[in-house]
């Protein structure tokens, strides 16, 4: 790296920011995807705002390439650094700065993990409704720079819908500070929208104003087996028009399904009978008697009617958190299938099941030793399919044949993970040139230097 | 207006296209603000995308000024033209193009009317979640340019969470078309966020994808009479604690209730006493006779609790809309106390009693004659203020004067009706210049001739 930069930086941060221990280098090489880890040359671990601040002055004088990065979580090689690009961790920059129960706010440095978050919030009576399996690690920084999804987005919407308020540094080390705290606010453009979701190519979040919600009395959770997909949209149609909308509706396909319950220890088959789909559906309620027996007597119906062929409504928080550790067995199916391709295609409702069989079809008649399953939040138009033959070569290949079926179905390659690294080769698939123009225009007019997360997302080096 | 420019057009768009009538002219002259009222030289009515592609391409080369008009029911005067601008308006690229029931979405071009919308939702068994006064006049295009707010901001968001996918034709004449429908779509930088709220000033939107919602099963209204500031906030934390988040909460201070009450003819009050603060509750529920029994418990445990000292419950569909009466009576009002100085605020909650007290004891000081009262959407952060003297310039210095206090409580100069012309001036008091900064880097970025909606928003002219 930059001999002048590191002494820029040696002289105006204090000697603990800079970090080039060898055993803390590695620890920044890679985010959870694992892909072609690298360790930077040096990791920066500012403890303030201001400090961002200087480091981005400096390193956009000297044209240096910086990776942000949070609590390493992200599944799309975005936080993994490139050669001699420099690690900026916010994870010094961190904790709740103020939690606001008139206004329904919490205020918080980008550095804090989500749990925390969440913690804050239910100790003050309210709930942070965003919610994901790496709550314990990741960082609302990075949870809002790549506009994280989850299991409650029917509901809530993505993470960008809990941001009122968030201060970003640009790359030039301008601090915007943006922190508005109100449900409205129409005071000119709304900056922080370029914030979230860009990947930490447009600036770096260090704060935020999140919108808390109201924390639900009780909650009703159950899995229903439907014959058919249609019979699973119809379902969610019907819950819908009865209870208002469902927090959660999840869909599993009976190859998913059937491979959770063979292969991972700690799942159970609930149901007496297989089923070609498996929908998890969770409503919150007001905690009183009626509304679990209202839930009761609607999904009663959707068996008249046959648009289920069974319920199950569980009982117990217990027996709620059975029927989710189906769903949240691909944690462990993901480990015992890799090397795989490893999906989060969004794809509109009315094309999906077209969609999913057509890759099954093609990808069957390619590969004889296939693994392929396909789960997701139909909801939210968002599907998992996973793709293995357990070697790495064929996920390549499987990769680039789904994203191209992927493009004739009104398509996104990727609904929440994120583009990263690993999916800038197949945006245009989805995307048009005129979007990825624009894209590059305002990447061009916001880091004109390129130094913020170079080559993720899209391109202009 | 730019003869060569004229003949351009001439020779490129169908005669019907491009309009000079005296008459029609004169009806684009101005927004419901009246502000300024100056009829355009020629008003341009394109019935395709591509015409207002080629309409923009054409200005720009000729560096033509262009100002946007949808419904023209904005209120702060940003489709009002100014000197020279040629009027652009989508009022005839309308109509709805599609509406998917299994993907919950309605897709449409920007010059339909909100109503359009609702009714083709409604007859479908959904809910479209934007609802504000100009309903029958206001465009779906308008409304997004301005990120409209409403009455149910609190459940379901404002205009921008409404939209999934979008269409823009930029300054130069390129069509971004973004048209995505799916609740999550992470696949590059979520362009369609600079075109929502920019009030026209980034490109021109011509279609749409919109969410649609559960359609409520029936509805619960009640108005209830607070003895205090403090016990309004707190009766919306029990409400939503006990019954989730709740469709309204508009707050009504004593000073515009018992003016609505006493000037406006079809209003009547169903209170025995008078109370200091006035809180129109809604919520949507399921439609079981036990929703309606909770929801009346709920607000019986308010009255135990002396949070609130009377609750009055609709028990009809005509009962909730004498009670809504009270809060739609502004609309008469207004043009009974014309000229007066009319704001939408946004402050935090726990900063509004105080600014509220603030403005009144200073503009009452100084204005012995003075019409002051307050009402809005407190669960959103946002106060309708109205200041009368009945002098124009007076209100003029009103709107000085209470901007400059809203400065110092965190506020922000335009919760909902956006900047336009008429706040520009003030929007410094609410926006560091970092912000601003940015701002005019995102407009000379998108419109480098400054062709749109110019001087709208921010000025770089």
């Amino acid at each position: 790296m930059n001999v002048k930069l590191l002494a820029d930086l040696r002289s105006e941060l204090p000697s603990s920011i800079i970090i080039e221990d060898t055993d803390v280098l590695a620890s920044h090489a890679s985010d959870w995807s694992k892909s072609a880890a690298l360790a930077p040359p040096c990791v920066l671990r500012p403890e303030t705002t201001e400090q961002v601040s200087l480091i981005l002055r400096l390193c956009n004088q000297h044209q240096q390439a910086v990776v942000t990065q949070g609590g390493l979580t992200g599944l799309s090689g975005g936080a993994t650094p490139a050669a001699g690009e420099i690690a900026l961790s916010l994870s010094r920059l961190q904790g709740v700065i103020d939690l606001d129960s008139k206004g329904q706010t919490i205020t918080v440095r980008a550095g804090t993990t989500l749990q925390t978050i969440q913690e804050a919030a239910d100790a003050a009576g309210f709930k942070f409704a965003l919610d994901l399996g790496a709550r314990g690690n990741c960082s609302i920084g990075g949870n809002l720079a790549t506009n994280a999804g989850g299991n409650q987005v029917i509901k809530y919407g993505m993470a960008r819908a809990q941001v009122l308020g968030l201060e970003a540094v640009k790359a030039d080390g301008t601090i915007v500070r943006a922190m508005n705290s109100m449900l409205k606010d129409n005071a000119g453009y709304d900056l922080k929208q370029l914030f979230i979701g860009s990947e930490g190519t447009l600036g770096v979040i260090t704060e935020c104003v999140l919108r808390l919600h109201p924390k639900p009395r009780s909650v009703n959770t159950a899995l229903c087996g439907c014959a058919s997909f249609d019979s699973a949209v119809t379902l969610l149609g019907h819950v819908q028009s009865q209870l208002g909308t469902v927090s959660s509706y999840e869909v599993m396909w009976r190859s998913y399904f059937d491979y959770a319950i063979e292969n991972v220890a700690h799942t159970r088959n609930p149901m007496n009978e297989a089923h070609e789909f498996y929908v998890l559906i969770e409503q919150e309620c007001d905690g009183t008697d009626h509304a679990a027996e209202h839930f009761l007597t609607v999904l009663s119906e959707a068996i008249d009617q046959g648009v289920a062929n069974d319920v199950i409504v569980a009982q117990s928080a217990r027996e709620a958190n059975q029927l989710w550790d189906i769903r949240d067995a691909i944690a462990d199916i993901l480990s015992q299938i890799a090397p795989l391709a490893n999906f989060d295609i969004g794809v509109p409702i009315k094309f999906m099941e077209e969609f999913i069989d057509q890759v099954d079809r093609e990808l069957h008649a390619k590969y004889s030793n296939l693994t392929f399953f396909v789960f997701g939040h139909l909801g939210d138009g968002n599907l998992h399919l996973c793709a293995s033959t357990g070697n790495a070569d064929d996920a390549k290949s499987i990769y680039a044949q789904t994203y191209e079926i992927a493009s004739h179905f009104s398509a996104s390659v990727t609904a929440e993970h994120g583009v990263g690294t690993q999916k800038t080769k197949y945006l245009h698939l989805t995307r048009s040139k005129e979007e990825l123009a624009m894209m590059r225009d305002l990447k061009r007019a916001l880091d004109p230097n390129n130094i913020l997360n170079p080559g993720r997302v899209v391109d202009i080096g």
